[in-house]
């Protein structure tokens, strides 16, 4: 074991970390579907009793990735728009910084996009279902954090007035839909992506 | 069994699409993965070996149900927009067209959204994989359906000139991230919906 690994093992806190960052890894590069539990495990350098203490099953640890990008997401929003004042380049900059990510978690992104399905039913189990509920309420928080965006151009006269429930939710479609096509060995660097995707969103509500 | 019922499962090819409609409905109300296969053998009216003729699994029916919905996108997009001179105009009447949709086909729009996911992997299955495969090429030939209607305003000057591969994927991903969260009885009738997304997909490519 390397000193790194052993740090980043020490604490149950950093183990589950390390357990999140292999998901990813796995979920991302062959699909949650084609990913053994097992896996996990192993790569964890864990039993699969330890693995259970920190998630039931795959699905709870797939919720969790979710939450958590979405947390990460509606936190770094709110960081690089704080101190900005102009309507439009506060646009600009969040979308620039939804693609300003390092490759995991880009992973964790598409991971997000790929399984929103799960968001809508009830699970049966109760940390599957806490962990849903959790992402459900980041889901609407980051909805309400965009729209206010929006509204705060309207009301400063910068954007159209429209209705901006539905026009935060067709910019986080634009943004969203990007992981689902995007690879890192693609035609176009995130870069250029990030470019044309923040000029098309403030061109969007202006 | 009425008369009209009689008539919709006359023929082999009309059972297959009472099968379709069947799963849509069941697809799109309770979710792919609970709903059982047998349930639409029950409620069509055949045995499951029957049902098997035209559809070997509930992943192939579902994947027949995709393509479908991509063809039946990419084809009404090139008749509405034949006619039409002004590329602007061009782009708002294909937006206003995916939307103007009959309450299955906007099931049918939903399920594409949910389980795209499934033309990223191979399929061990043969005709599995042959639906997968009608279906990546009709993604494929829809981007560049769009891109070549974005391209055209380009030359024409209506558009300022821009990556128009890029650009048509994000148009396609704000149009069809509505069916996400898109519902009958929610707050925005679809017209509404679809005059926004319209506007927005204008403003997008200008």
């Amino acid at each position: 074991m390397t000193v790194q690994n052993q740090a980043r093992t020490e604490s149950p806190r950093s183990k589950r970390s390390v357990i999140l960052d292999a998901a990813i890894d796995n979920f991302g590069r062959v699909g949650f579907e084609h990913t053994k539990w097992a896996t996990i495990a192993d790569e964890v350098g864990i039993g699969q009793t330890a693995l259970y203490h920190y998630f039931e099953s795959k699905v709870h640890c797939l919720l969790t990735i979710m939450s958590n990008e979405l947390e990460r997401s509606f936190e770094r929003t709110q960081q690089v728009t704080a101190e900005i004042e102009d309507p439009a380049e506060k646009i600009r900059v969040a979308v620039m910084t939804a693609f300003d990510v390092t490759p995991r978690e880009a992973l964790q992104a598409r991971i997000l996009m790929s399984h929103q399905d799960l968001l809508v039913g009830q699970r049966s189990s109760k940390r599957e279902e806490a962990e849903r509920q959790r992402a459900r309420v980041l889901v609407r928080d980051i909805e309400h954090e965009w729209a206010e965006l929006i509204r705060d151009g309207m009301f400063a006269g910068a954007f159209e007035r429209r209705d901006e429930q539905v026009l935060s939710r067709l910019l986080l479609g634009t943004v969203n839909s990007v992981w689902r096509w995007y690879r890192p060995d693609g035609a176009h660097t995130l870069g250029e992506i990030a470019d044309l995707t923040a000029g098309a969103c403030v061109r969007l509500v202006r």
